[in-house]
């Protein structure tokens, strides 16, 4: 088939007959399915049912170092769970504190503590008239929302295959000294599976920021969630980055293992420098005497260390695989060379970005709900959920099952094409 | 022996030489013991191993609604787990959040939320020149942490048998608009052991606050900590007594598992009325997107309901009433009928408070440790760690095994006598 845009309007009013027929056939079919989170299925999630065993009556929960991890204390977490996360954020482990079940949580409380008690020394942003943060777009939604919720001023930077527009990111941090934070998805970006260019984390950590208190917010959400095990992204580490800099400071590092073992009963936690993590600790002291370390200990009986967490990632790739390559061919097979839309190709990651046309994508998704079939809400990977150009919708192939997925994203194909088409008919008017 | 401020001086420093030579002798025992914090021992920690068995890779960890806990979401807890937690605080389901590992964050996290974006659509303490908070006294340090922390000044109030002054707290309440909150441990206060007559219930109930936005704290931490099975404090319960006040938004209720179940590994909730859940929920929704719903369902697996947590009460009880009673003992022994110092016979909870003569809780901790025993240090359970009258100290019976806790006990004692001499010798000088 021809690109449409190269169709004249009987052949579109015609096509869009056609459409609507398929259409009307579909929502006659009564789906309720579901794309719009990046969940794990239920496959990948029995593949940590072994850490239900590996912590039992008859063991012994006591770390290496003596401690009980059944009683209160230990701040910043238990020596070995530190080690394995250490590895897996590609850091020291003394630069870590272990949080509980929430890398969102440590982010929140990360503004939070900013707005009452500043950073290192810096006036609470709570005393400021203006703060703001820079929003690589498309984005996190629930990063997004952080910041709108501590009425935070968010200014969008178009994301590019590299990685934000550097050019910008540093204009911008240079010279406005409201400007306190940028929230990085910095590997296999959500939602578009970008990773951030060897050049755009030597940038980062270059920048001289007009604010003191400037952080990047680095959350490395997708660190060992590759697709494949040849064909990876490699990320230059930042920290380590941001040191050889002269930065040192310049950076808080998040993760967790929530889409590692189970979603919400994981452990996050924080990567900064020695500086960043005394100024965190100072504010954690008081907010708890310590987090899960039972759980802890169980993660660390469980993956016993990086390799075997690598090997766990590879059986989560083995499901998650065939999923993203079945929505990229679908995607290729129905709308490929049709000029209707673009859609990135990630080697990992829980995402897939696609462009429509613009002005289409919240039709699209309202098009797509009326058929039963949900998808992240359009607009929802801006900030204030306001795409200008209304084109960005985000696809996340993990949770149904492939069959399902594969009806789903054919719904899909078919509502882009039928958006589109009315799309080019309205302008002919 | 007869009341030491009724001895000669030549009786007292003969006195003194005694109980120095004892002290000494003390000293070089080489002791390394721990009396500071309300700790489970291991025997009461070796009660909740079953819990390690209760989940295992055979089981579905699928929740009555169906709910998968292995995955994202249920912002608010899982509904088995706010019945068990809802009859512990004998409060209904619906009126429940449960949080993660502790219920001093989720204090914490209302100061928090509170300093930053007000209570129930009233300003944000943080843009407030000044907010105060209440603090029965002595109380527990780590409450008095946090609001120092947020920098609200803290306005001592006496406590008594019955609680909290309570003609003083009306009083201040209704007439200070920066008071926004007390903080309270109803029942098996911390240090003391009391639990609120009714009667203080009620006028906390019927309170009259100036600050729309005033909150009672009620941090029910030893709810179901009874140590004897007939003889139990019993606590009007708040929520529905504010209810029946008129003011049903009045508290925020706070309780959690961590003396129940392992500390830091256990689970925390907050009740309270639907308008306050709700302005919570408004937040937490940001914060993250559900707390650890595996271990909600642990706990409920291995406690099944209210009874079987009971029951197991009874059975921490049991491990921990012979060494409240070893210490009472003790200290009637060796310090009764001599004037120089007074204590408290909880029935339940973590602690018993002592009272010395006025001027010497410092000198007495000072000693203690210099003969390797550690107590809470004197003033901690005063706001900025000010004892006014330098007396109070906080004894934690629970952590020491039995033998050392009748060591410690008896070097305290001899550090009550010593350090009572010389201050009754400074006197006469």
């Amino acid at each position: 088939m021809k690109p449409y845009a190269e169709m004249t309007k009987e052949e579109l009013i015609a096509l869009r007959k056609e459409l609507k027929a398929q259409y009307r056939e579909m929502q006659g079919k009564d789906l309720r399915l579901d794309m719009s989170r990046g969940k794990p299925s239920v496959e990948q999630l029995d593949l940590s049912m072994g850490m239900m065993d590996v912590l039992s009556s008859n063991d012994d929960l006591t770390c290496e170092d003596g401690t009980d991890c059944r009683n209160y204390g230990v701040l910043t977490g238990i020596d070995e769970a530190k080690e394995l996360l250490a590895d897996m954020m590609e850091v020291n482990p003394d630069l870590i504190i272990i949080y509980g079940n929430s890398s969102l949580n440590v982010m929140y409380d990360t503004v939070s503590r900013s707005m009452t008690h500043g950073v290192m020394g810096n006036t609470p942003w709570c005393k400021l008239d203006k703060v703001k943060f820079l929003c690589p777009v498309p984005g996190y939604d629930r990063h997004f929302a952080i910041t709108e919720y501590f009425g935070i001023e968010m200014i969008n930077v178009p994301m590019t295959k590299d990685g934000p527009d550097m050019d910008m990111v540093e204009e911008l941090v240079s010279t406005d000294s409201a400007i306190k934070g940028i929230w990085c998805v910095p590997k296999y970006s959500n939602p578009q599976g970008y990773s951030y260019s060897d050049e755009t984390v030597r940038r980062f950590a270059r920048l001289k920021p007009a604010a003191p208190d400037f952080r990047i917010y680095w959350d490395n959400a997708y660190g060992v969630h590759h697709l494949y095990d040849h064909d990876q992204d490699h990320l230059i580490e930042i920290l380590a980055e941001c040191k050889r800099a002269g930065n040192p400071d310049l950076v808080y590092k998040f993760a967790s293992t929530s889409k590692i073992s189970f979603p919400g009963s994981g452990i996050a936690c924080i990567a900064a420098s020695l500086n960043n993590l005394e100024d965190i600790k100072r504010q954690l002291k008081f907010q708890t005497i310590g987090h899960d370390k039972v759980n802890q200990l169980r993660h660390v009986r469980f993956f016993r260390n990086i390799h075997g967490m690598v090997e766990h990632m590879r059986r989560h790739a083995d499901i998650i695989r065939p999923k993203f390559e079945a929505v990229e061919e679908i995607l290729e097979r129905e709308l490929g060379g049709l000029g209707i839309g673009e859609w990135t190709m990630p080697k990992g990651g829980y995402f897939i970005s696609f462009d429509s046309l613009d002005g289409c994508a919240k039709e699209i998704v309202a098009r797509c709900k009326k058929a039963g079939v949900v998808m992240t809400g359009a607009g929802a990977t801006y900030p204030y959920g306001k795409d200008p150009d209304d084109r960005n919708i985000r696809i996340a192939p993990t949770y149904p099952p492939l069959g399902d997925l594969i009806t789903a994203t054919e719904l899909f194909s078919l509502c882009v094409k039928l958006t589109s088409v009315e799309k080019l008919l309205k302008t002919m008017d």
